[in-house]
């Protein structure tokens, strides 16, 4: 479990797939050491692309971020173990994740330009293709139980800022006072990045808030997507956004097709990077449909759209990195 | 031409696809009787899927549509015949759209169940893939430049509510006070289903909004998508979303890969239809992608989204009359 644990924090991408051909499935994609379909189940997660950088990590720091994660993905696979759905696991798993500091979605989400914190979360499951996402509340403690609620409960797919905690109080979901989310930690990162931005120069009106000090904090998003006993996968994800934002920037994260996309067909998908490159090349559908429409396996499919498509759209020195951290 | 405007009031998806295969091609899709590769260029329009029902439609409407419908289209054409991008004759045959009260966008925009008018509309270009979108504004004259703007003059792809106003002011984009999109036409709409959400059971708490006498007012997003004399494609799209809506509810339309899509290897693809269904199809990706790894035509992908892909995700009653309007 420790080598998994590990290896996870550092995700860009995931899928889980069915086992429909045993010779194409990566076998690293899930927990799953079941050989019948009846018990065909795993879980994955990650805990952003950029969170964990080696120079800021302590000993007992990646002690405490390990111990997180494995509780995360315990939750979950006892619950498919039992037979719950995947649906239940990825939101169990990733609600152990918001409620911790660490991670950038819920509790330790990052702060905007203005020193308030806008969450974004998204829901799909692989069976009926439902959908539920939120964008840019500022009072949820738990994000990704409003954007299942959101599927389960409303007509719509997408609800955003006020309207969405609205929608939340009328379902009973948790509110909590905004300066829940406040965390030291966060906050001096807006501080540091503030500063540089006054003394660096901003030559194209679009540099300003993408300087290098800033990747630490910029792709800590978390997500979980899963395969349930019953044949189901679901994937979610959930993210604070990126440290510094303004204008109520709507990254991939809630965007179906983007940051999460889920088909019995094929895969569940969730992704963290840089959100914008993720919306216009739409990451995780592009995955599915590159499966579905030309038979590629998810291995070939997430390279295909990892190491090449989004790159030819630019800044591949921001993103080629990430893809070393892939999994598949 | 004539015949031409009243196709187009009635659309439903169109695509714009550059002539690589003559046999392939839909020769409707296009304004184009340019053979050579220089000059081929075209685009199309549509002003919603329902907003005309014919028992509503007088003879004196039926002409102030048309004459708006021309006029947007040809303004459009001659940006594109006059060797301008396909980007600005989309804005400019979008604004055209917009500005009149008669469509679900910009002036014409329906109200909200809090009697605000709130406005999406997404941009994207085909060649190097940029977009942008913008969702929940309340003061912005023509959302479509706003979108643009999102696109040309941020980092971001996605901005939203008084934060994209701010980037708005900030950017020298056209404000006016709410009360510009103030109609009799669409505040009567809504009072209408306001009081028939009063009589009418809601079993589910998923019905209300959805009630047969709504469907008139919820398909009235505008959009166009075009081919430039330099072989690039573009699409955009714009919308007021649906009467009634509750929550900072967000459709397709903003919805990079669902209400708009372009790529120059494809084609360019501006929806409207029931957004919840379209977000959960990812719509015009979803078309791309068809073409692109299948190796459909655009009539084949387009049928295969909307008559089987759409209807499977249920609610046929709804979306199949619908694709009797679709172009291709």
């Amino acid at each position: 479990m420790k080598n998994f644990l590990i290896f996870f924090s550092f995700l860009l991408i995931f899928s889980a797939c069915e086992q429909k051909n045993e010779q194409k499935i990566n076998e690293r994609a899930s927990i799953n050491n079941q050989k019948s379909k009846k018990n065909n189940f795993g879980i994955i997660l990650h805990g952003g692309a950029g969170t964990i950088l080696k120079e800021h990590m302590s000993d007992s720091l990646e002690v405490a971020y390990k111990e997180i994660l494995e509780k995360a993905i315990r939750t979950g696979y006892e619950i498919l173990e039992n037979n719950g759905s995947s649906l239940e696991a990825i939101a169990a798993t990733i609600k152990i994740m918001e409620d911790s500091p660490l991670f950038n979605a819920g509790k330790g989400a990052v702060f905007t330009h203005h020193d308030t914190n806008e969450l974004d979360a998204s829901v799909m499951v692989g069976n009926t293709q439902d959908a539920g996402a939120i964008s840019g509340v500022t009072r949820i403690k738990n994000p990704i139980d409003l954007a299942i609620k959101v599927m389960t409960d409303s007509p719509h797919v997408m609800l955003s800022g006020e309207g969405a905690e609205q929608f939340a109080s009328e379902k009973g979901i948790e509110l909590v006072d905004p300066s829940y989310f406040f965390t030291e930690n966060r906050f001096k990162s807006l501080q540091r990045i503030k500063d540089s931005e006054k003394t660096e120069l901003d030559h194209d009106g679009k540099t300003a808030l993408v300087s290098p000090g800033q990747n630490d904090s910029k792709f800590g998003t978390v997500g979980a997507a899963a395969l349930d006993k019953h044949g189901n996968l679901a994937a979610g994800t959930s993210t604070g956004g990126m440290t510094n934002k303004k204008w109520n920037r709507i990254g991939d994260a809630p965007i179906i097709g983007a940051g999460t996309y889920a088909n019995n067909a094929t895969c569940a998908v969730s992704s963290t990077g840089w959100g914008e490159f993720f919306i216009r090349a739409v990451v995780a559908h592009d995955i599915s449909a590159l499966m579905e429409y030309k038979g590629l396996t998810l291995k070939e499919a997430s390279e295909e759209v990892i190491q090449k498509k989004v790159p030819s759209l630019g800044e591949t020195a921001v993103l080629l990195p990430l893809t070393k951290r892939a999994i598949w």
